[in-house]
């Protein structure tokens, strides 16, 4: 049986390599609707490629030429296009969209029991309580597309997970991992979006240099599993050959390898809880690799680790806001608006003025996360 | 529910180890019977502590001894009393005898249906497809003790092994693994049972050193796991840290990691699909070991792995020879009779003097076994 796949955030890059997965195994998937971002070129490339039966594109205006030109495909447009997309009829939802926009959309699936392969990890970090509440009430299903999270879900494979005791995320160190705090005082928008490992977006991959990806990935981690922040450890490992690991009660490690290659964990993810053939895929040859580093993490350096692990202890809307300061400031950063380190200094910073509240509803979320940005945009005054 | 427990070879390195484990847990496993080798004393320890109600020892004057001072417990002796022991009502088989003695009873409990744990991989090795048909028919099941097999098992949890596109076994290397050929011609018996990592008997020991015991495991995982030769590697690894691995089709590799601790694996197969507590036990800090070293497997330097591959390619009797034949040869250098690099030469002689028997009966085997044995004994001549 073909499986029909919605795609937001289509001309990311996840959703880029989502469509390589289904482009692939045209006998497995089907992409039967897509959002898209700014690049209405892709977009285009993908609508002739896929024909799909519903397209959502971020303004009216590009809706119109699409549909003047594709007259079989329905477009629509904006939040609430995005949430009509997400709500399309299909087997698996995949959200790739970048930052809390993502939020709303998943809710809405969930409500109709839905299979969620879920990228965006904003959604979990400042919703997490909704999220799994809503997928637990209305029998939907969440599946990590995140490498981390991909890893720890393969190592739980057939085990109960009572029975383990630690969650493990490996993290690479980002592209600065061997420069002193000195030195990141003037790196430039272009050093750090160069990244040593994987091929990834422009906002992961300062989330990656600054070590605030790897924060939301712990806290992404506390949501989906349920594990306490001091059960959940963070270990550096430059290759990113072992993608995490869980330790059980037993002493047992169970840990999930392979080459950095974002197309892995996205394929599981549309195929659990079978594995399908990724063709020209390159194997890992850990004897051609030789070594592999540990190494524990220095969350002096890497503050702003040790802020989403205070923001995820804390609790209530302090995700939220860890998440809404740092988008706000990764946009400033990429603007060249403010320096490197500003970015986690205007998280602490935001994170401090905030008077957290517990168990939010989704308005008081929506809410914080729209004053946080604020917030964050007037430090420049 | 107390799981009861049958011990073969209790008094040896994995027989002492499993000891530990039910003592560990009184609430979860009762020793109800075990046989002992030559260490009376040990014997007389655990019927003291754990009142058996069968024991097997190696003569029929031990067991009278013990008749006049453990009137509770049935004393049987010899390879009649062994069967007698691993078809004694229990839940779980531990065979952990050395060598092809512990075949036989093996087949006799398989009869019966019942869970097996195995450590003894001469069994495996030597009549590995009598023993998995048996399984299949009677419904018996066969649990790996091996660390190798067990993390290649733990791996393939919740997963479907036709999915599974390759078996990679770690290998230390031995005591000798940084030696060169022209070292190991004068190597001692104490140098020999020195290993790295991992604590084990002495025959087990000295068949790391000679890599044989890599051989018998990669055929082992031949058997368990119906793998071609050619899907299964075999990788150099320091450490033993990573235990073993499993490759799948969407190129993502499972593995197993953890302290070198054989109580972990042995434990795992009596609490299988279950994890218990392992108090005391070291946990896998991968910070402080700080790297883990991979090489490829140079077979010019361990020829005897060489000699392994090319017995299971081989198949039928070649095995049984391969085995019968190192069991010969390294209790003549455990004897100092021969020299290290003689394991191998003899080994490679015997094989190359037989004409394989293609799918064996248990009485072949036998006779096989003990020609082959005659054979090495008469190359001293």
């Amino acid at each position: 049986m073909v499986k029909k796949i919605i795609l937001l955030g289509a001309t990311g890059s996840i959703g880029v390599q989502t469509t390589d997965i289904i482009r692939e195994h045209p006998e497995e998937f089907k992409l039967v609707g897509f959002s898209a971002g700014r690049n209405m070129e892709l977009a285009k490339k993908f609508i002739k490629e896929f024909h799909p039966e519903i397209v959502c594109v971020q303004n009216e205006q590009d809706a119109n030429v699409f549909r003047g030109e594709f007259p079989r495909t329905a477009f629509v447009s904006g939040s609430a296009g995005l949430i009509e997309t997400a709500v399309y009829e299909a087997d698996v939802l995949v959200n790739a969209v970048i930052g809390s926009v993502g939020l709303e959309p998943t809710l809405e699936a969930i409500k109709l029991g839905r299979t969620i392969a879920i990228a965006n990890k904003e959604t979990l970090v400042t919703a997490g309580h909704l999220v799994m509440e809503s997928t637990k009430r209305y029998g939907a299903a969440i599946l990590p597309v995140d490498s981390e999270h991909s890893a720890l879900f393969q190592s739980l494979n057939g085990e109960k997970i009572e029975q383990a005791t630690k969650l493990i995320l490996t993290a690479s160190g980002g592209s600065f991992r061997d420069s002193t705090r000195d030195q990141l005082k003037n790196v430039t928008v272009k050093e750090a979006l160069n990244h040593p490992n994987w091929s990834m977006g422009a906002k992961i991959t300062i989330d990656s240099a600054t070590m605030v990806n790897k924060g939301l990935e712990v806290i992404e981690a506390n949501v989906l599993f349920n594990f306490d922040y001091d059960d959940i450890e963070v270990l550096l490992h430059r290759e990113s050959i072992i993608h995490s690991m869980v330790e059980f009660r037993d002493t047992s490690v169970m840990a999930q390898l392979g080459t950095p290659d974002m197309r892995v964990p996205i394929q599981y993810a549309l195929t659990y809880p079978e594995r399908l053939e990724r063709p020209n895929a390159k194997r890992l040859n850990l004897a051609e690799i030789g070594k592999l580093h540990f190494q524990e993490m220095d969350y002096e350096r890497f503050h702003a680790l040790q802020l989403a692990f205070d923001a995820g202890r804390t609790g209530g809307t302090m995700t939220t806001v860890l998440n809404a300061a740092n988008e706000q400031a990764v946009a400033m950063f990429l603007n060249e608006e403010i320096k490197f380190l500003q970015i986690e200094e205007m998280i602490e910073r935001a994170m401090y003025a905030h008077n957290p509240i517990p168990s939010p509803d989704l308005e008081t979320i929506l809410h914080v996360d729209s004053e946080t940005r604020k917030t964050v945009q007037n430090m420049l005054k």
